[in-house]
């Protein structure tokens, strides 16, 4: 197995055949640290797939741009609304790392659903995982302060601290750097006593 | 047809034998207005298919409720998180109209899937379109005010405008119900002019 078919085979175990079929599917791209891989306004027509590296999600606000979520190893990006209905994109994507994705373009996509049903099982379990991702973050932004969606942060994404530059992750939370950082001493502090 | 099949075949065209599998698989229930539906802290175990009526998502924000979203007629509402990990959920659902739903059941939906794949393809699309729910509402709340997505809002559900209680739209908007007022005051002296 490879970088490709092992996650995915977390997903849903693929046959041989099925496994052919999508290699033969994606096409494999590289960004480098920094580089934007899709921009608000343009139309979604692929789906990507993350094998190395971290992605963030941001929105641009009125010229600033605010970060919502870091995408590592293993999860599946879509601009849902953009890819499902065709209209300009709200949300833009870029690597944070050095990052390495599988592309899967629409008509990939649909082929591989004509192809076997297992596909369709494996476009289901990826928009499920997407879905609850976004169930996630919408709870956190609207019940939790800063101080609290830094410590789950810490509990479910702690890995990336030390990969993602702090603006972004101060951006994430909503607040300037010097708070990030009154609020890491704050939790840290709490957590030695 | 009827108040189910015609709005699942929307999604998905069902053959007549698919349309009994999905008949017999479904409980029809009732909510009064004002009446919960699912709470917070509670496992999902079932989706819902709204056919008539409002639904609200809220959550708990220390003891006040913060509307996040509306449901009406044709939708599935699931929190998603919960019923996929069986964890307890952090949103609930109120009807805030008398609103009849069609349940599904865990092991009804898993009954479904095995019996047609055109069953795998309607959770998909069903999923996707509640993705692109989140994906719309956490774009708002990021990159939006609340002026701004009252005009959202108006353009979008804006019949809703009738059905639902101000203060839900007030909460939705993250403002004071005396704010909204003043909000919907300029928008509309705006839109005249």
């Amino acid at each position: 197995m490879d970088e490709l078919i092992e996650p995915i085979n977390t997903y849903v175990p693929l046959n041989p055949e099925e496994r052919n079929w999508l290699r033969q599917a994606v096409v494999k791209q590289s960004y480098r640290k920094h580089e934007v891989i899709f921009s608000e306004g343009q139309v979604a027509e692929e789906l990507y797939f993350l094998v190395k590296g971290c992605v963030r999600l941001y929105y641009d606000v009125e010229g600033n741009d605010k970060t919502a979520f870091f995408y590592t190893e293993g999860k599946f990006i879509c601009a849902g609304e953009s890819y499902t209905f065709g209209v300009p994109a709200r949300e833009s994507y870029q690597a944070i790392e050095d990052t390495e994705l599988y592309i899967l373009t629409k008509p990939a996509i649909e082929k591989l659903l004509l192809a076997s049903p297992k596909f369709e099982i494996l476009a289901r379990i990826a928009v499920e995982d997407e879905l609850i991702t976004y169930q996630r973050l919408l709870a956190s932004f609207i019940t939790k302060s800063a101080e609290q969606r830094y410590v789950e942060f810490l509990d479910t994404q702690g890995e990336l601290f030390q990969r993602v530059p702090q603006q972004y992750i101060a951006s994430f939370l909503g607040v300037s750097p010097e708070t990030l950082s009154r609020i890491k001493a704050r939790v840290h502090k709490k957590r030695l006593s």
